[in-house]
């Protein structure tokens, strides 16, 4: 096709940036302007059917940069708990189903205002996940998320604190890892070490700039170049440690969900080579 | 006065929680409530003139706690940045003239997306006011903030980064200590390590809850009570630490603030009982 001849190389689109796409027109779509991976939510594949979105990303020669998401490990009681563990088991074969690179985990919220239990309880689960994702041959990415999210997301907010949970839960660094978000990692005055540290650890990347003052908690992430992010350090930093996967463009912002997608993937491309690469 | 037969101990009231009324009007209507401490503003102090507020704090047995805000060090250029030293001076000599016990710095944002240049910075100005600070007799307050104010008030966004500087500018611990909000600083992993280490030099301890999600990112904090932080246990760790000063209530919310003043004072006082003491 000759829209294929361009190709972004690394730069990839998290299909939450073109959510008027489903998730086939999304990996077509992606594939027709350049880009070579694409991250993938489980509703939008269970839409279609994973069966199909698996057959359409190989047609299309595309790689399931990420799935989200897996997690929300934490709950009242044990019954809860269990059916959690058991929705992610479905996750880690869905993964498995797409060639996904990694599961991403959200990691919380706690069910109360203990924060010391809701981590170990994210922590057990992921323990209790590794053999069932070794099996399927599927990484769990523990994302840290912004502290802004760790009352109704996530109780693992840094990046130093995603690191020691992958490592007290799989030593070998074969199935744990981490996904690191400049939206959610960028004020740690810690980043710089704690990417070094994370090495061979870090399993996806995905970028999104800040914008302040916050335009809105869930929805206020900003166009690559937009905000005050050092997005090229960013990407420096994930490539210094290593890191030579992909790296997805992940915005949740009505104004961006307003574009057709195809001017989406148009505008990311650009502000891509702008300000990150 | 019989309404002055009421104590309401450390608790204390920030004069930002009541926005309505003028300086004296927080001094003396905190005084009548039970209070027996407010932080003061420095824009409202300055309405009424600081020789008048110290007066009426004076004559109404109350202590300032804390007076907000010095800091706001870095800029483009050298000139702006002395200029912003220089009103630090001022507003150290307006805490000296108020006998308040510590001056909060807001320490940020950084005048790049550098945020190391920033923190050097702010580092640098801190250190420049020290000697000042020591003749007036006023201790400077590092206040970390939550990392949602990155790139629009503080740089400083952890307890161990404010800890580490404040050693660093003075390592006598005479000078330059920390303020601690709990709506800055409950969703850290480090929290617990962080307090005891800081021990001594915690000079003013502030308390809002966090609600989720964030109605607003600049005035969206939550009644004591109404959002996802364990207070209580915040204060004991303060306590196990040392600090036994006044416990300021900051709550920036526009639902707050459309209460009478003296209305505030008493679900805010209830709401201590119910949920810190």
């Amino acid at each position: 096709m000759a829209a294929n001849a361009r190709n972004f190389g690394r730069l990839a689109m998290n299909q939450a940036t073109v959510p008027r796409w489903t998730a086939p027109q999304a990996i077509d779509g992606c594939a027709r302007a350049g880009y070579r991976a694409v991250g993938l939510w489980r509703d939008r594949v269970q839409e279609c059917g994973i069966s199909v979105a698996a057959r359409v990303a190989r047609n299309a020669q595309m790689t399931i940069s990420s799935l989200c998401r897996g997690g929300w490990f934490c709950a009242p009681d044990a019954a809860a708990r269990l059916a959690r563990l058991e929705d992610n088991k479905r996750a880690i074969e869905e993964a498995a189903e797409l060639s996904a690179a990694t599961l991403v985990l959200v990691c919380g919220p706690a069910a109360s205002k203990d924060l010391g239990a809701g981590r170990s309880e994210v922590h057990d689960a992921i323990a209790n996940l590794t053999e069932k994702a070794r099996e399927c041959g599927v990484t769990l990415g523990i994302e840290p998320m912004h502290p802004l999210y760790c009352a109704d997301r996530s109780v693992v907010v840094t990046l130093a604190q995603a690191l020691d949970m992958a490592r007290s839960v799989d030593w070998s660094g074969e199935v744990v890892g981490l996904v690191l978000d400049s939206y959610h990692l960028w004020w740690d005055p810690s980043l710089d070490v704690g990417i070094t540290e994370a090495a061979q650890r870090i399993l996806a990347v995905q970028l999104a700039d800040w914008l302040a003052p916050l335009p809105d908690a869930l929805n206020g992430r900003g166009m690559l170049g937009d905000g005050s992010i050092d997005l090229r350090r960013f990407r420096e930093l994930t490539e210094s440690a290593g890191y030579s996967g992909a790296i997805e463009v992940e915005i949740f912002n009505p104004d961006v969900w307003a574009l057709d997608p195809i001017e989406t993937l148009e505008v990311v491309a650009q502000r891509y080579a702008a300000h990150v690469e």
